[in-house]
């Protein structure tokens, strides 16, 4: 190949972070293949010496990566020849470059499908955290970003409890599907050595083998089904974002962050820009693009491996990276962020907040759900004519509009009381919140004992 | 509302489609709330009668869709309302229009997953009947679209359904996050009447129950989910695709494709062009482009229900419509391909297709794998130079190449003896090969036990 | 072909709508024919003649269209042999499905750029009309969804205009790019018949031709790049809408949208729902989502007419509509939406807003910028600690972050003098936005007289 | 800030790349402000001096980047301040780190595009030149990947050039929105200061000015229009790579790849893997997901800057280098692949390539083109029944079919002579493709003299 072309096509400056997972991945193929005879025991020992030091030697970051070897295998496959002779060349022995990457990017993926889950966790903890602290603050619930109905700030922030909960679901399946050795498949076909697959996998700690060698080089589905988890987590993420960054603005003034997570400007020293929270909303970007290139590598790819497949690697190292990178600012964001009290009591001080509960009144007395409905819309519109409150209405005024308003209707312009109410599993009275942060901590502990 | 921006708004168009859901949700809702005494047993009957009617209009498709009304929610209130009087305004009656579409869709969604999952059974019942029907024919096993390795037809096609079958277990996933109940979550905070939404859950199939209501009205993952699984089903697919594309150029003419899902030309009338192969290939757009829109959707926004949530729903219908209609054709055509023994056998008449078995031999004899490896390819270059096959050299020949290519190699030149010497598990070997379709039969089992 | 099949390859439910475009292109082609004598005088009275009553049955909606011919061209072609007998087999002469289609997609797209581009226009032209209406009217300039500094109203609108402007230079140059006429590539080499092409681009309105028949009946690039002009346009209009929805928050409470163009809520019939531009920022997605859906159909597909090419036109048309269907709600939206003057009054009487003027200020008396800033960030955490406004300090108390801040520096607090003082082109001072409102003018008439 | 926070929102690790646009922006900055006397003549002499050495420095690999400073400008102005003392501190002087950025960007781009448009014309070049070579070569020309109609090789690549012409008149576009100079609109409201923008546009050789601050320093729509016409470009490129990767397999057997732009197999020593090829087919996709990226973080997004607009580099740069290094391999592996010019005549001689042909002349016989149609299937199915080449029935049998039939069709069966018919402009006779490859040698000429 002409340099400029090996430069094109070498994979070495994104793979090399597959270093000591090949490694691993060596010592389990060379274990086997010793206790299978197909290469001596001398031999083994003698590989196992060289690779054992190469790792070293990466862990050290004395390993001496040659760009004329065009990805890491060949690296490390030409330093292990420097270190023990041609005898080296034994090891790639029942073995393809093509399930060796496979059972590298297995392995990879395995160690950091286990971090990023331990990232969530946190993250969890840090909301439960937060709504266990807050148990008492009330502040509006908003649908189409208008004030609907008051809610229990832990109950808003638990919501993120759930979808992140979901999330692990889904990464816990990302893991199943990755539980799949891929060694032995050869190039493509299997080998006709008499490999011992269920050896690799037991040593490697994989409790199921790919069952068709063709579709074990080929299969790039678990790289996609992690960018879609990763994708969904961290839509997840924006939402959330989205939200910090609207309640610390002046205009909401729910929250104030933590000096340690905002910056200020060149231009203007006043500010305080939650920029934290902006960037992982931005970083939504990278990981949903990072899942539609992968897709796009793999449409239309005929059997088995393509070169095209190389393309698996850059988008999900950076997917990798950027959502255990984003874990530990955001989780650090919350745990520091103070909710300004007053505001959020100011902010349900707004009788409309209650007009759900007039309306489920009338119907009690009643009203069929439509007609309490359309009442307490004329009341509102009443109230907002007059520019009066709804609570300076006399209950003559209110019995205008339906005559069972005349009664004392003081708790149903009361928030607490109207959070209180909503009891049904689920809701957001305390009891029914404390219920669900019980379920919550069962959830950690469930994933803890796993 | 303007009648312009009514029509810009409404949803009637699309999610007239969940009328049925939406009734089988509402029926479910009545009764429970007659069995808390929310409402009477003679307003439960009088409701039951209605809704009960409706569907049959819907199903006998006579049902009045009025587009002045925006959803098929309102649409069918309204209509009960004309059968039963004022009265039929209290089956909205601690439910809110955000947790009501919500559980439409948990029930809509659940009942797709399981058509489409039969008609992935079917897809993979079809090829494991291919691999049993073609056990003895060979094929050259690709990589790069080079030739490789000879392989068993089967096994190749087996390839698919490993993918098939991955793609079932990340169906088995959607369904576990769709089994939520979201119904009394209200607007997002619950609701003050005592309702039971257990008993809910339980008249409609689901077993777990949202725990946070505004998590309940706001989660839209199990449908992003829902589409990240479409998409990697309809890549596997694009790619078995274009190999039968590629098989049935008159180059390859590995392949003839039934009449029936063929194509002639306006303009050219010897044509057969599998248009339902490429049609199926080209349908992996739609699927991405939705996955990717719903993403698009999501991102950024606050909590809890938005109205672009609404946009919801054309994608994901698109999306199961397209899957479960092209799964049908696509067995159709699998079904009644029929393989051209002739050209796939010159195809692996091929010696260069038996060089890793060469330089495996190498290295059974001595060898390191990168000496045989060399050794191997000086031979190949030799032959090319010289075009000659590699079993016209004389043992001399080979000799020079290496000694114990002077013994009879015979066997390493012969397809068949080169498949079934790959007898590793997951290998081409018939005997592998026979092993995986056993173990094909015993997941299509265990599907259908389950 | 199986009924079934045909089915899932029909394309007339989506593509009837291009039978008008089909019909103008047949036209043409008739006409061309006929001069250069390929078809006779008498034949082509007849063709026209039939071609003509079809477009009337398809305007009139008396069209039986017949979903056992696959597309809308045989459904023509077949009507018109019903109307003029076999002779109606002589228009496709010389012509084939290939470029047929090509030349529909190129006139239908043609039109409906038009049309988006006055919808555009007349957007941009109430946006200036906002901007002329409330030249007075000050507001806060936001970073980081952060108060930065006091701009005008109007400035902050026309930022929209010139993003349209550009969007519209955009589809200008898709305008150039379908200005390429594809009839006479036959399937794909072009015709052994002496047609003349250019007579058929005159008469359809055509300033250039494709010069290569294979590009002319493979290209889509033309879809792919108005795709693309339109995921710019709607993330344009994606952000004006979400400042919309954040502005008429009760805690922004900047704006009061037209009841028109908002919604109630079924269960708080206090809401205002800004639905329209929820909806629209919600429509981002399928735009995105058709883009990337029809990338990913041509990738990787060779020349030059596959079957994938049609799902090239239902994530068009769908593109379309919601391109041009949203625009006359968004335009109404603007025109009427009321600006609340106190609470944007309120908004800029924040004298943080004016940090950078102050520092701008030492910067002319000599400081460098630098050290400006800082010394304006003391002064800021100074107020901040005291809970001071900064106009609440004396003379004195300022001199002790800088002696020329002694001085009276009232102009640089009053938000607008701040705004006047930006008088550098393109800046919010009143006279630097009164030429750039000329500019926009012009810009609009420039494309008027077009 | 904390500085893990740091390192998570620091910029420098990509925008390093900024950093001699940004000294040549700052030239031009500080050039104006002292032309305008906001800065004296001996500070300007002191910070061009400085502002010269850093550029050496970058230049020469020694500036010391340092990432305690989070991004390239913090860098170069604390570099600049080491150099010149506190002075260096007045180069901020009205300006903001949002219209530096700004115009940073545009700078890079605009250098970057030029580059791309050289090695799009290069290929152009190279495309024209294996047209002028290869002017005798026939090949099938395709449709559904089935032989359609055979055609000239060079026809078939000058599909390439347009397609590449048309990406070039994109290109053109993008670089007339870049052509925008945004310095002087600072944080987002202009400045106090009586700068020149003009000036500084003219030093900087951009021909127009943004109108509106706020858009200035928001806009990112030129990057997104950048990447979607990369994205368009290397759509076209992966068609390319797919035709040749099809081309070199075994069964077309079409081309030779020279040895520079394949490699070989660990495994398999005879294998010619077409890597550069499908390493290009595979980069369409982190394109496609860089586009998708920066339209998902500009989705929603409100004015002004917003620190989500970080994340517009990143990808941009990525697909910026992706397109730049991927056209010289491409380039050459065009340039040196050798046509099998057996292969091919052996594809094309093909009789049923000439259907359309026979069908045209019974056209001209007075048939209608349906009837044409129907007459040659009817002949071609006979054909294949007694599985005769169609050359080789007698007149007698082929007048069976039509009586025009019996006479001499020779011509018709003449693949030399069916191309050389389709003389339509565009069409692929010789003098027909000779007059196109005049016009791409023109369109070639046209952007040299631009």
């Amino acid at each position: 190949m002409d340099p400029a072309v090996l430069d094109f096509t070498a994979s070495l400056p994104f793979d090399r972070r597959l270093g000591l997972h090949d490694l691993k991945g060596s010592l389990a193929h060379l274990s086997m293949l010793a206790s299978r005879s197909i290469i001596g025991a001398d031999d083994e020992a003698l590989l196992r010496g060289g690779l054992e030091e190469i790792a070293e030697e990466i862990t050290a970051g004395s390993f001496p990566y040659d760009l004329s070897f065009e990805d890491i295998h060949m690296n490390i496959e030409k330093r292990l020849i420097e270190k023990v002779g041609p005898d080296g060349g034994r090891l790639h022995t029942a073995r393809s470059r093509n399930d060796q990457v496979a059972l590298d990017m297995h392995l990879y993926l395995r160690d950091e499908c286990k971090r990023i889950d331990e990232g969530l966790q946190h993250l969890q903890e840090v909301i439960v955290g937060m709504a266990e602290k807050h148990e008492d603050i009330l502040m509006p619930g908003y649908t189409h970003l208008q004030r609907a109905q008051p809610v229990l700030l832990a109950h808003h922030m638990l919501a993120y409890f759930w979808m992140l909960e979901r999330d692990r679901q889904r990464l816990a399946g990302v893991l199943e599907r990755i539980d799949l050795m891929p060694l032995g498949a050869g190039a493509l076909a299997g080998t006709s050595f008499d490999i011992d697959r269920e050896q690799v996998a037991a040593y490697l700690g994989f409790s199921r083998l790919y069952e068709n060698s063709i579709d074990a080089v080929s299969d790039r589905d678990y790289l996609v089904e992690f960018l879609a988890f990763a994708a969904i987590a961290v839509m997840h993420l924006s939402r959330l974002c989205e939200e910090i960054i609207i309640w610390s603005s002046v205009e909401f003034g729910f929250i104030e962050l933590d000096d340690s997570y905002t910056s200020g400007s060149s231009m203007m020293p006043q500010k305080k820009n939650p920029d934290v929270a902006e960037l992982i909303r931005g970083k939504t970007g990278r990981i949903y693009g990072s899942l539609i290139g992968l897709l796009t590598v793999l449409k239309g790819l005929p059997l088995a491996y393509n070169k095209d497949l190389q393309e698996d690697k850059e988008g999900l190292f950076d997917t990798v990276d950027t959502l255990k990178n984003l874990l530990p600012p955001l989780s650090g964001m919350l745990g520091t962020m103070v909710f300004c009290r007053e505001r959020l009591a100011e902010a349900v001080d707004d009788d409309y907040l209650c007009a759900t509960d007039m309306a489920d009144y009338l119907v009690r007395r009643g009203c069929t759900f439509r007609e309490a409905h359309q009442t307490v819309g004329q009341l509102i519109a009443f109230c907002r004519q007059k520019n009066n409150r709804l609570k300076e209405l006399t209950p003559d005024q209110r019995a205008c509009f339906h005559p069972a308003l005349a009664e004392n209707i003081e708790a149903l312009l009361d928030p607490v009381k109207v959070v209180e109410a909503r009891l049904s599993r689920g809701g957001t009275a305390s009891a029914a919140v404390a219920e669900q942060l019980q379920k919550a901590r069962a959830a950690l502990s469930a994933h803890m004992t796993k």
